[in-house]
């Protein structure tokens, strides 16, 4: 399974520190550690830095690709303006995400011909014109609304992620099950799936427990990516379980690999 | 999910020596701790205490059910005469588990009729004449032929759990794969499901994660019972978890409860 690494988001408070004071040193070992730690792509998200979005981006993707050379990154951000520049300022030889568009038919025709112009793959979440959905079956409807909009475009499915968007249980006990009942769904478009993880645990104590259990269920649904910190052992240990569990680790290598790394709780 | 608790098993050094040397506390304590930590029946196994099986069992089954009182107990024996013994011995208002029949005929000939009379669930092992199955349509097929054989004694499907069979992944790794898939299609008869959880880690390191993680992905798939030590915390806060993410805990209130007790990790 894909990981994005969550860790570079300006809604953490060191992060928006660091952004602040242009601190090269703390935004570069953070992409290091996250990459390490199996990260095949850095989330990169300035949207909260308080300073200007736009330079702020510029400004890490310039260092983290200087420092660390051919890096993945998910550009991340609500302004399309931010997203355009950061694909100007990537110049290294890794791939690229842009995260994220919605059904909103605004956004996709901003968002979509930089995706198809830059060659990058696309998060999008099953959130249409009419707002979130609650079953399986309306994540489907909006999924595939979503794929007429984008191939119009000229873009393909096997490059879109849809998240299907998880609800903390705490709230919506029965929307953990709809999430994962929708994953082979979508998936049988020919797309992808992705997911923000944390958000299912919201309100409960031990949350790393829901989070790492929940991805695990999530891994034997297929899912393809998830955006999560993947320093935290506990999550790491389940997709390394996982993934040996789910036959897509030949003779448990990786799994032996990440317990002698130490990488394991 | 209903949990027996795996303890009291003369394979554990600790316990052959208590069996042995009749140590009531310690057999006692082995019960209640597993009890307090989430057991809903509590397997007894005496058949390899070096001693006399039969009089064993008798004594564990009697001391559990004088100290402690109306316990649940799955009698899990190979001898049918020890099986006998521990059903006349068991006089608390609990319920309870043979454990275990397979597909053979001769072993369903003593049993079944063992079950009737007392009214006690059955666990059953999908292994058929013929071995140890390989697919899920194999465990399908030997659950089909064991259900005909026992419904002709009169026995009813919905008290039958049916064990699919864990192999270890480090050296068969298709076979988490199977267990898993077969567990709906064995649902569909009417009947019910169980596991003996740790032997889909063996030979791996940092067994607890493999179990922990299988665990949960059985219980998305439908899975009613495992035969475990309930006193590992990662594998009661994988049930505890998953439970809460299928929906069958009402307003996450155990997993709150569990998280409150000191009992996940």
């Amino acid at each position: 399974m894909l990981i994005i690494g969550e860790r570079i988001n300006s809604t953490r408070a060191h992060i928006q520190e660091a952004m602040k004071a242009r601190d090269t040193a703390f935004i570069v070992k953070e992409a290091k550690k996250q990459i390490e730690a199996g990260a095949g792509f850095i989330d990169v998200n300035c949207a909260m830095s308080l300073g200007d979005e736009i330079r702020d981006i510029d400004w890490v993707i310039s260092v983290i690709q200087s420092e660390i050379g051919d890096v993945s990154i998910c550009i991340d951000s609500p302004n399309h303006l931010a997203i355009e520049r950061a694909l100007e300022a990537y110049r290294a030889k890794g791939k690229l995400f842009i995260n994220s568009i919605t059904g909103e038919q605004a956004r996709i025709d901003l968002i979509v011909p930089l995706a198809v112009k830059y060659n990058t793959k696309l998060i999008a979440l099953t959130m249409g014109e009419g707002g979130m959905p609650n079953s399986a079956e309306d994540r489907l409807a909006i999924a595939k609304d979503i794929l007429t909009k984008v191939s119009a475009k000229g873009f393909k499915a096997e490059d879109i992620y849809f998240d299907p968007l998880i609800r903390p249980i705490s709230t919506e006990p029965d929307q953990a099950k709809e999430f994962l009942k929708s994953i082979p769904m979508i998936k049988s478009l020919g797309a992808k799936t992705v997911c923000g993880l944390s958000n299912i645990s919201y309100g409960l104590p031990d949350r790393k427990i829901i989070n790492s259990t929940f991805l695990a269920m999530a891994i034997q649904s297929g899912l393809d990516a998830a955006i999560l910190d993947p320093t935290e052992k506990q999550v790491v240990s389940s997709i390394a379980a996982a993934e040996a569990l789910m036959c897509k680790d030949e003779y448990c290598s990786d799994y032996i690999k990440a317990f002698r790394e130490g990488r394991l709780i």
